[in-house]
C-alpha cells in the first residue's frame, strides 16, 4: 500500500499519477509500456497516466503522487493508503476498434464510449483514437445517438414554459456578441431563453468572458434556474452548469488536434441545447473566407445535418446564413465588446450599426418562434423592444439577478494605432488574423486587452490613417501583438479605382 | 528568458516542459489550450507538452522545467536561458487531416509525417491521430512509401556480402527463442546474418533480453558491424542500433491503444530489415488461437502483403506458417530460455525437441537462400551443423565477440509448482495467459523469473502432478503471479477418454 500525496502540477486535460522509480511496493517500469494505471482505495478508484519520478522530493518510495486533476477526482485526503494496478483498457475501446475497421456503431456502443469518456476512463490518445475513427465517416443515426448520449450524460434541465428558445452562433467572427443583445430583447418580450455560453479557448473572447465584465457568470444550475424564472433569460457560463461534460473533454483533444468534423460539431452544440431543455433553436451561421464556414456548399450541408438531427430530437431548428466576411461591431476583447453591446442597448448614436442590425435580425427570427405573434412580425417587435429601452431594462435586471460585477475593468494602458500602408478602400479584413492579434494582446485573460477597429470593409482610408488600435495590459503581450500586426495587419487596402491590391498578406 | 531546469520525471514516450503558474515572463494558462510549446535557445529547440506547476520547489517563476526525455533532447546545461512560444502544429499534420478525409497520401506526404514523428514534433495524441487515420485503409503504395520512409529516417547499413539473410517471427508465442539457435547455424554455414532483436515490451522476454543472459547486447552500429564481419552473425538489441527510430515512437502509442494494423506491422518489420541491409528474409508466422495470427485466412492476407512489399523493395521474402498453438520449449523468461537454447546447441538429451525442430526448420529454409546449396538440402545442412557442434562453436564465438555477460544470472528463489486439477491429457495451453503469469513473476526485468513448463499439449497428467513451476525473485511478484495461476493456470486438461473438459477457463 502507498500513501497518497498531492503533487501540485496541472496536467489538464489529463489525470496523472507519479510513482517513484525506487518504489518500495511496485516496479514502476512494469506499468510504463501501457502507461495507464488504476489507483484504488476502499473509498474510490480512478484511472491516471503514469509518470515515473526520480526524485524523492516529488514522490518517495512509499508514496503515490497524484496531479491536481487526479487528486481532485480521487477525492481522498493525503496519506490515505491506496494500491495500484495496470489499468484495464476501457471496454468501449472495442467499439472504437470496430469503428476503425469501418463498421457503424449502435446507439448502445456510442453511449458506452461517451459514458467512459465522461468518467475519465479514456486517455487523450484514446480520445484521439475515437475522434479520428469517427471523423472520416458517421451515419446520421450515429450522429443522433452521439447527440443523445452526450446530452444524457450531464445535467438536464426542464422548464414549465411551453416554448424554450435559444440561439447559437457557429464561431470564427470576432466581436460577434449578439447574444448579449438578443437575450434581453427576447426575454423582454416574455419568451424563456436560458442562455449558456462558452469562454474563449482560442479566440479573443467568448460571450461568457464579455458578460463577465458586467455580471457574475459562474452560476450553478440552480442559480441559473432562479435567474431565468425571475427574468425569463440569463447569460451564464456553460462550463459551470455541466450540461455536456463529455463535450468539454472531447474539445480538450479536438483543439490541439485541430480536428473539427461537422458531425462532432452538430452533436456538441445540440447535446447542450437538448440538456438545457430548449424547444426552439436559432443557429447563426456566418459564411466567409476566414470564418469557420467557408462557403455556401459547406453551409448547406451543415444546415441539413442540424435540421435532420433536430427533427429526430423534437428540437425545432432554424439556421440562417449571415455575412461572415469581417468582424462585427468595433471592439474585440471583453471590455471593448461590452462597451459596444451596451451602446446598442442604450441606443447611442455611436453604437456599431452592424452589431445592432445583426442582433435585431436574430432576435426577430427568435420572436417569430412565438405562436402568439403574427407571422413575420418578429423583426418589428425586436426593433420596438430595443428602441423603447425595454431591452436595456431587461439586461439591467438580468445583470442584477446574476449579480453585478464587483470589479471595475479598465482598458489596457499600452496602446498602438496600426496605420494604413496606403490610401484606398478597405477591401477585406482577415478575421483569423485579427483574432490572433487581439489574443496575443492578452484577450480574454486581460479583460481590457484587445482591438478597437476604426475601419470596416468599404471604408475609405488615407495612408497613415489608423485602421485599428491595440490595447494591452502587459509589456510582453503588447510587444508580441504589435509585432504580429506590423508583419501583417489583417487588412487588405484596395486603391480607390480599379488597380492592383496592396497590403495583401505577405 | 527563463532558466532551464531539469525536473527528474520520466514521461516516456512524451516530452514535457513545466512552467510555473506564477511565471514572471509568460502566462502559463495561455499555452494550456493547445498544450504544446516550443522551447528555444540559440543552440537548440524542441517541442514539449506543457505541465503547469503550482509549487516553486518544482519550478520557480524564473525557470522552465524539462522532464528527463525533453532535457536530454534539448541537450543544454541547467541554467541556460531559453524562451518559449506556442508550438506551431507540425506541417505534415495537414496530410493526416487529408487521410482522415479519405484521401490517399503521396510518398512525399508520408515521408514528411515520418520525418516529423522521428523529430518528436508529434504529441502522443497526434501520433494516435495518424495511426487511426491510416488503420482503416492504406493502399499498398502507401504501405510501400511508409516502409521506405521508416527505413530511410534511421541508420542504414550496407554489407559487402552478396547475400544478407535475416529472420523474423510474428510474436505471441512464449519461449520461441529460435533466433539464438538459427543465427549460429546460419553463421557457421558462412552466410551473413546481422540479427537485431527487440526487448520485451508486454511479453515475458524478447530475444535481446534472453541473449543478454549470455552476452552484451547493447552494441552500437559500429560494434555490431565488427562482430558480423568477424563472425558472420550477431544477436544484438535493435534499440541501440537505431535502425527504425520512427517505429519505436509509433509502437509507444500503438501498444497502449492496442492498435496493430497489418499494414503498420509490415512497414515496421520490413523497414528495419531494409535499414539493416538484408537481401533475404524468412518470416516465421505461428498460427494459433492465442497467438498474434489467429487463423489461416488472416495469415494468407498478411503473407501476401509481406511478399508484395518485399518484391517492390527488392527484398526476397519467404513466409512460413508454423504451429502457434502452444509455447515452444520449456522455459519462459530470460534465464530459463537461455538454458533451453544452450541445451539444444549442446545437443543435450534433455533439450526440448520442439525448440530444436522449429529452429532446424527455420535454419533450413534460410540455408536454402544460399545459391551454392543444392535445392532443398538446407534442412540436412542445418542438422549437420547443429549435430556436429559447429553451431555451438559459432554461438561461443558470437558471445565472445559481443562480450560475454559479466553477470551471473540465477533462477528466482521463490518457486511454486502449479498442479493439475484433474487427471487426463493436456488439451491446450493458453499462450497469452502463460505470458501474463511469467511477466507478473518478474520476467524480463528479473532475468531469473519466469515459468518452467513440465507438460505440453498431448502429455498425460495425474491429478496434483505439477504442470509448471513459477520462479520469482521478489515477494510481491511471486504473490501476484501465483494468484493469477491459481485463478486460471492457462492449461486445459481433457479426460483420457472422451468426456467433459475440466480445468477450462472460468
Amino acid at each position: 500500500m502507498l500513501k497518497l500525496k498531492k503533487v501540485p502540477i496541472d496536467t489538464y486535460p489529463e489525470s496523472v499519477a507519479l510513482l517513484s522509480r525506487s518504489c518500495a511496493h511496485y516496479r514502476a517500469e512494469e506499468f510504463q509500456a501501457l502507461r495507464k494505471i488504476e489507483v484504488m482505495s476502499d473509498g474510490n478508484h480512478i484511472l491516471a497516466n503514469l509518470i515515473i519520478a526520480d526524485d524523492p522530493a516529488i514522490v518517495g518510495p512509499e508514496e503515490l503522487g497524484l496531479g491536481e486533476q487526479a487528486f481532485r477526482r480521487m477525492g481522498l485526503p493525503e496519506g490515505t493508503l491506496v494500491h495500484i494496478a495496470q489499468a484495464p483498457p476501457p471496454e468501449s475501446l472495442e467499439a472504437v476498434r470496430a469503428k476503425i475497421d469501418g463498421r457503424s456503431l449502435s446507439a448502445g456502443q456510442i453511449k458506452d464510449i461517451i459514458s467512459d469518456i465522461t468518467a475519465h476512463r479514456y486517455s487523450p490518445m484514446e480520445i484521439a483514437a475515437y475522434l479520428i475513427s469517427s471523423a472520416s465517416f458517421m451515419t446520421t443515426a450515429e450522429v443522433l445517438a452521439l447527440t443523445k448520449a452526450m446530452a444524457e450524460v450531464g445535467n438536464q434541465m426542464t422548464w414549465e414554459a411551453p416554448l424554450v428558445v435559444d440561439k447559437h452562433c457557429i464561431g470564427g467572427i470576432p466581436g460577434n456578441r449578439t447574444s448579449m443583445i438578443v437575450v434581453p430583447i427576447v426575454a423582454a418580450h416574455g419568451l424563456t431563453v436560458p442562455k449558456s455560453s462558452s469562454r474563449a479557448i482560442t479566440s479573443p473572447a467568448g460571450t461568457a468572458d464579455t458578460m463577465e465584465v458586467l455580471a457574475q457568470v459562474n452560476l450553478t444550475m440552480n442559480q441559473m434556474r432562479t435567474v431565468v424564472e425571475r427574468e425569463k433569460g440569463c447569460l451564464v457560463w456553460g462550463g459551470h452548469v455541466n450540461l455536456s461534460p463529455a463535450d468539454d473533454i472531447l474539445i480538450s483533444v479536438e483543439r490541439p488536434l485541430r480536428v473539427d468534423s461537422p458531425e462532432q460539431m452538430v452533436a456538441s452544440i445540440l447535446s447542450k441545447k437538448l440538456a438545457a431543455g430548449s424547444t426552439h433553436l436559432l443557429i447563426d451561421m456566418p459564411i466567409g473566407p476566414t470564418a469557420k464556414v467557408r462557403d455556401h456548399k459547406q453551409a448547406v450541408r451543415l444546415r441539413k445535418l442540424f435540421e435532420y438531427i433536430g427533427d429526430q430530437l423534437g428540437l425545432f431548428i432554424e439556421v440562417i446564413f449571415t455575412d461572415g466576411s469581417q468582424p462585427i461591431g468595433r471592439g474585440i476583447g471583453p471590455v471593448l465588446e461590452a462597451r459596444d453591446v451596451m451602446a446598442v442597448l442604450r441606443n447611442e448614436a455611436s453604437a456599431p450599426a452592424d452589431l445592432r442590425e445583426r442582433a435585431l435580425l436574430l432576435a426577430g427570427h427568435m420572436l417569430d418562434f412565438d405562436p402568439q405573434l403574427r407571422g413575420g412580425s418578429g423583426h418589428g417587435r425586436a426593433v420596438e423592444i430595443l428602441s423603447s429601452g425595454q431591452a436595456l431594462a431587461a439586461m439591467e435586471r438580468i445583470i442584477a439577478a446574476q449579480g453585478a460585477s464587483t470589479q471595475k475593468h479598465a482598458l489596457g494602458e499600452m496602446v498602438l494605432d496600426v496605420p494604413a500602408p496606403s490610401s484606398g478602400v478597405v477591401g477585406a479584413i482577415d478575421c483569423y488574423r485579427i483574432s490572433r492579434i487581439a489574443r496575443l494582446a492578452g484577450a480574454p485573460m486581460d479583460k481590457g486587452a484587445g482591438i478597437d477597429l476604426f475601419k470596416k470593409v468599404g471604408d475609405g482610408v488615407r495612408q497613415g490613417e489608423p485602421l485599428y488600435r491595440i490595447y494591452a495590459c502587459v509589456a510582453a503581450d503588447f510587444r508580441f501583438s504589435t509585432q504580429l500586426a506590423e508583419d501583417y495587419s489583417g487588412y487588405t487596402i484596395m486603391p480607390d479605382r480599379d488597380g492592383p491590391r496592396t497590403g495583401a498578406k505577405p
